[in-house]
């Protein structure tokens, strides 16, 4: 993986590790709201969901665009594919 | 929320925050690679639905199913389409 | 169903039908570019959610509002759970 | 797009907008139950995702996989990723 894509992929799932900290600590009260959690639930998918796409760019940009070249596009796209599926 | 879903949904979360964990560390790693991060980062995606749904649950139990009988179905109902929205 | 919703439900998935209509066109056509199907398709996509969730919020209005009133709580719910898992 | 991708496309394409048909005819009913339309809406979602993998695998393996070749690896895949936003 690019370093590049490496370290902001680091970087964004920190922080939603960090979210899923806060999240663990509002479930610790009892009057907590069903609805709150949803929506916090929510943003740590969405966080997610951006890293993965700075893994998804690099991965497509390094492994996929010279797939051709290497001879190896059947696997590596089968590979996408799969991994793509339940995005 | 009924403590039993905060219980199991607190469970599910920190579990999702372990495997958050061990991604990182994965990223760590200069020779990683991207597909076998974006199959991580889709399964800590599939946790975090997995305790969504116990709070879904509890709410729709706990909260929607009563609320014609409060007279406040419409507050209700709203709250929740805008809380689905993205999931 | 609440009339209101089943006609506005009805509208909308008319539309995407006539959409799903356009993309069948486009493929006929030989120099079509997959990234505009794809696109196509998303857009479809988005047509569908909107109907469901206009059938969504008359189930809840109607149906799983009243639940706890009538006594089937658990049945309304699991069902909607079970319809909901791959929205 | 390979003519191959271009007719299951067409194909998985044609068989959902038969699948809405039967969905709109179930609305002009007025005791049409509301999980069973989102049941409905929910699998023609599933036949369209199926017609968008077809499409996505074919751009892969032609467009993308050849991109380092011909010197477009930045606008295809910026393209690509814009395309899978909301997939």
């Amino acid at each position: 993986m690019p370093t590049d894509a490496r370290k902001r992929a680091m970087r964004r799932l920190s922080i939603a590790r960090g979210h899923l900290d806060s999240i663990v600590r509002m479930l610790d009260k009892e009057d907590v709201y069903c609805v709150d959690v949803l929506r916090q639930i929510k943003a740590v998918q969405g966080a997610l969901s951006g890293a993965g796409d700075v893994v998804l760019r690099g991965h497509l940009e390094t492994h996929v665009a010279t797939a051709h070249g290497r001879g190896d596009t059947t696997e590596i796209v089968e590979e996408l594919m799969e991994a793509l599926r339940y995005r």
